[in-house]
Order: C-alpha cells, then sequence, then structure tokens
C-alpha cells in the first residue's frame, strides 16, 4: 500500500467528489479517516487489503464499500494462479468470502461480490485469462453505475423536497459513501441543481462522526448550506419547527420496508413520527434484501469500544468501562414516509412495492 | 487560582466523591474538565474567578453551580469594603447580579444567589463585618444542606426503581453535580444501598462528555455497574427492551412540570415514551421555578461552536461550518412520568403538585 497526499480541492473537489477512483490496475481509497483535515489517497492492489481498508473504514457508506469490494475481487481473481476455470472459480469464492466477511450489515457489499461471481460463473466456458480480464471491466462497471443510479434516485427524489426545505440527515450518505453523488445527499444536491433553497442539518454521528467529518466536509465543498448538530440536538430542532424533512441513507433494507442504517437512524425515525415531519430513505435497489422477511434478521455489526471511549489518542471515558457498539440500528417500515431508490419511490406497501422495484426497475 | 493534583481515589473516592470543599476561606473546585484521566482541584478566592468557573465549567450540574455561587458570593462580600450596611448590600447585589450571568439555565443559581442576599437583607440591622462572617456559614449551609436534600430524594426516588432494573441516565446528575451523592445518581445509589440489583446505561451526553468523563467515572468509583453508550444508541437498547426506566436531573423545572435538562433529555423522553418506559426526573425544590408558567419561557443557553467542532486540539469538523449548540432543551411535562424531589415525589398533575413540593414540604 503507497500513500499519496493530494492538493486540497485539486482531486475531490466539487460535485466531482469520489470516494474511489481506479486506474492502470491500482484502486486508491481516499482515507476518509483523516478527513476534514487531511486528504490522503491510499493505494491498493491486493485483495486482503481492500477487506482490511472497508474493515477499518477506509471507506465506508454501503455502496461504495460494495465497489471497493467489487474491485478486490478483481484483484483476488487477477493474483489466482489456475488453469483450469472450475479451479478459478472455487479460489475466486474464497476470495469473495474473505472479502464478504469485512462488515456484515451493508448488504451490498455481498451484492456487488455475488455480481462479479455471477459474472465470472456465467463465462466459465472461456479461458481463465479471458475471464479475469472481463471481471476488471466488471468492477469498473459497479463503479461506474453506481453513480448514475445515484443521480437518477437523486431525479426522483428531490420532488419529494419542500422548497425551501431544512433537511435533517444522519451519518454520511453522500458522495464519499457512494461511487460519486451520495444517496441520501444524492437527493439534497438534486434539489440544490433543480433550484431549490435547501439548508441541511448534519447529525455529527457518534461514534465515527462521519456527519461531522465527511458530510458537513462534501456539503460545503459543495457549497450547501450546512449545519453541523451533534445527533442529541435534533429532537430539540424538530420540536422547535425547525426541520422540514429527514433522509438518510441504508444499509440493508428487509422484504417488507424495515431499514438498517448507521446507528442513531432509528432514534431520526421516532422523533420525526412525533413531530410530523416526513422520513425518507435513499438507497439504490441493490441495498433492498428481498431474502430478508423483516428487519429482526438484518445482522447488526458490533464495533470495537475505543471507537467511543478514544477520539484519536484522547480518553474520554475512565478505563474498563463497560461499553456497546452497535455500529446500526433497525427504524422499522411503520416509521418511513418513503423509499427511493433508482427505479422509482415507495411509499407504504412495501412487501408488494419494493419486489416491484427490485424486479421490474420501476 | 492555585492548582492541587490530588492522589487518585484519597479525596472523592467512595461514596464520598464531591466536586467542592471548602476549608480556611478557599473554596477548592475538582476541575470537571480533566476528569475521568485527572483530578485537579482550583482553588478559588475571588468571586470573578467563581463565575468563571462556572462558565467555563470547571464546576458543572445545576446544584453543584449553586452552591459555588454562594460561596462567590461570600467571596464578593468579603472583599467589598463599606462601612454602611446599604452601601454593602448594594455592593453585594452586584456581586451577585455578576455571578448570576455566568450561565442563564440552571435557576438553581439564582436560588442559591437570591437566599445569600436574601439572608444579607434580613440582617440588615447587623454590622456590615457581622453580615460577612455570617454570609460564610450560610454558603457553607447551602453546600452542606444539599447532599442532605439527595439523600432524601434518593429514599423516596428508590422506591420507583424495579428489582433488578437497566436505569438509563443522560448527562450526569450525580455527586459532581451537587454538594454530593447526586439527584438522578442518587436515586441510583439509594436502589443500590436497598439492594437492589441496578445496571446503569449512561449517555456519554456530546458535546461536553459529562456522561463518559463524569458519570461513568463516579458510578464507576462506586463500583455500580455502569456501560456507557453514545447518545444516538438509547433508542435502540429501548427497541430491544434492554431498559427499564430513564432517570435524570434538572437546570429548571417550570410550574407546570416542564424539565429544562441537558440537550438531547427531550429525545430520550420521547424514545422512552415510544416504548412505554418511565422517565423519571429527580430535583431538589430550589429547581423548580413557580415564577414561569411553562418552559418556553425557560433561557436556553447557547454555548460555543469549538465545543462541538474539537475535542481537545483534534478538529472533528471542516473549518468554518455552521453550527448550533444549544446546551439545553425542553421536555414537556406530559412525557414526565414523575418528578422526584427531597420533600417527595410528584406523578403528574404537576401545576397544584410542585407549588405544594415547593411550599409546604410534602
Amino acid at each position: 500500500m503507497q500513500t499519496n497526499i493530494s492538493n486540497r480541492c485539486a482531486t475531490a473537489g466539487g460535485t466531482g467528489i469520489k470516494p474511489l477512483r481506479y486506474a492502470g490496475g491500482v484502486l486508491q481509497m481516499l482515507d476518509q479517516r483523516k478527513l476534514p483535515t487531511e486528504e490522503i489517497w491510499l493505494d491498493y492492489r491486493d485483495y486482503r487489503e481492500v477487506a482490511e481498508g472497508i474493515q477499518t473504514m477506509v471507506v465506508r457508506g454501503a455502496p461504495a464499500i460494495g465497489c471497493a469490494a467489487a474491485f478486490g475481487a478483481w484483484f483476488g481473481a487477477r493474483d489466482i494462479e489456475a488453469e483450469e476455470t472450475g479451479d478459478f472459480l472455487d479460489r475466486f469464492a474464497a476470495v469473495c468470502d474473505h472479502l464478504a466477511a469485512s462488515r456484515p450489515t451493508a448488504v451490498n457489499l455481498s451484492w456487488a461480490l455475488q455480481r462479479m461471481q455471477g459474472f465470472a460463473r456465467n463465462h466459465a466456458d472461456r479461458p481463465v485469462e479471458q475471464i479475469k480480464i472481463a471481471l476488471e471491466y466488471e468492477a469498473l462497471a459497479i463503479l461506474e453505475e453506481d453513480e448514475r443510479i445515484n443521480r437518477a434516485m437523486g431525479r426522483h427524489g428531490q420532488e419529494l423536497i419542500p422548497d425551501p426545505a431544512r433537511i435533517l440527515t444522519h451519518c454520511n450518505a453522500g458522495a464519499l459513501a457512494t461511487g460519486g453523488y451520495g444517496t441520501a445527499l444524492g437527493v439534497i444536491r438534486a434539489a440544490v441543481a433543480a433550484g431549490k433553497q435547501v439548508a441541511v442539518l448534519a447529525d455529527e454521528t457518534r461514534p465515527f462522526l462521519q456527519g461531522a467529518r465527511l458530510t458537513a466536509w462534501e456539503l460545503q465543498r459543495d457549497g450547501i448550506d450546512t449545519t453541523l448538530i451533534c445527533d442529541n440536538m435534533a429532537g430539540y430542532l424538530m420540536s422547535r419547527g425547525l426541520i422540514d424533512c429527514v433522509i438518510v441513507g441504508a444499509d440493508r433494507i428487509a422484504a417488507n420496508g424495515d431499514v438498517a442504517n448507521k446507528i442513531g437512524t432509528y432514534t431520526v425515525a421516532v422523533l420525526a413520527r412525533e413531530h410530523r415531519i416526513p422520513f425518507y430513505v435513499a438507497a439504490p435497489v441493490s441495498t433492498i434484501d428481498l431474502s430478508l422477511a423483516d428487519g429482526s434478521l438484518i445482522p447488526i455489526e458490533q464495533r470495537d469500544r475505543r471507537e467511543i471511549t478514544h477520539i484519536g489518542d484522547i480518553q474520554l471515558a475512565p478505563d474498563n468501562i463497560g461499553v456497546v457498539n452497535p455500529a446500526f440500528d433497525v427504524t422499522p417500515a411503520r416509521l418511513v414516509t418513503a423509499i427511493i431508490t433508482e427505479h422509482g419511490i415507495a411509499t407504504g406497501n412495501y412487501p408488494v412495492r419494493l419486489a416491484e422495484l427490485v424486479n421490474c426497475g420501476g
């Protein structure tokens, strides 16, 4: 792995913010742990390093980790020394299993890996070297499609945004969480592009501070009016009539419309319902897991205690204090006003409507 | 001001944790900004320094700042060079006004200062030097009464706590927030002392992290089972049935039972109602402000943006991002299951019951 420090603004500025870039067989990931004070790009050429980058949150955000995993799969495939296609496919499956284990909650990760494996299996009649070449194109296709998907989601979703609008968002469902443009923040960008007057309230999103470090950074880059708050302030602002709607991303959506997303999302949804504020979820159909009947079946990742007890080297809590650190929670479908996808919007009747959006594209 | 670094555990350990100690004309305040990693006691002899200590949160917590302000008033009185009692009282009023301006939301601050001024006025027939001597005793009385009040509150309140109980608390309403023992944490200590099996979930309480730094520290010192969580995790835990009740302190309670307390309290109350979990407030009657009809009249302090954008010298958010930082919010009385005071418990009918508790002591 090699480190590049880019000029501020030179590579990630404006609406062109992207967390991943690929050229010459090397995946570069913007180290999101260092934002907003440093922009450091790390080079990846090995699938194990990509898995570690996902696990340690160099890259995060359900769609972005799907894209990164696709390149990880390609690196793994590239390094497999096999002459027989069957042997290659077996070893490729092991590569994908390793990548899939890097984070459990976001389904886009396994979605991307299944797509890569399905693609390889579909060309099992070809020589191994040809399959390898094609897998590189497939990873690139996943990455490039993701931004197009988000722009489509933005076009659909922005119609739900009032003008003017004060929009609360939680975590980072932005360009940095995707191939580009963003899911929830893509809808916000599309509303701004449509000429609407938008002000964003960004939850800082403890413990990893994706809101403070990432959402604030990328919206500020795009010149979108953004105010940072602590997670526990949203209720106060809603009670004073200062929030018009909520929009968040998702890591996995069950068949019934239950939504797993960053820890704290459920609380925001409860508050939104209490104040009769619409609560929107923006996510690509690859986030919808029709194999799970409801949200209770979604695995919730528990992360390291140090994320809560320390910031950098500063100790915030006494030694050995008990800690729980669930990274996600599940918002029941009854609290979700609408789910926005690239294929259209579901507003209730989720068991039927989500299947339609996944299967028939609209 | 002079700095003392005490031995760990030597002065503040066990149930004897106290944020203030007074001897020989010097008030020592435990610098709560440095906890949990350092125990530093600062010496105060001047009312302006006490006001600054309150403003910068060396000491915090509504009852504790009332106690600290009483000593500040005494230091101010001591330094007034006046022969005429009328002149003395005028200048003493100016001292108290300066102290009262240090923080706006907690009513205990002005309560303690009014008590000190009332005491001086009640002895306006005495020579100035005698009034000064008596004011020192009055400040000591306020401090010593506070712990007794909290123990009475604990005896009343612990009867509401089930056995076993998993109790969520927000911010620090503990020994460190009072003359000793604590309000909300006093009720928890009393439940433990009554032999109940209690586990505490402590919200870290952004931005100042009173839960992580102070509540976790003092409960751990007392050997009470404590688990630290981020503020945005309480909803997740409630949805999984892992919290039996909530207990918090208060900075000001309006005549109708609306409760101003640390930012985020309102959100916890909304979540508690959603999950049918009792939401208790523990506060001395000096916190009840019968002059305010409802919570909309309680001034909400806005604090510095840096509390949100930085931890120590670590920058968490981009330069110049918009920030709002309300230090408190108001929980409407309809969400409050009971208000626990040293004089007894109010469970609804707050406009009548709070006045009874304030005025007749039971």
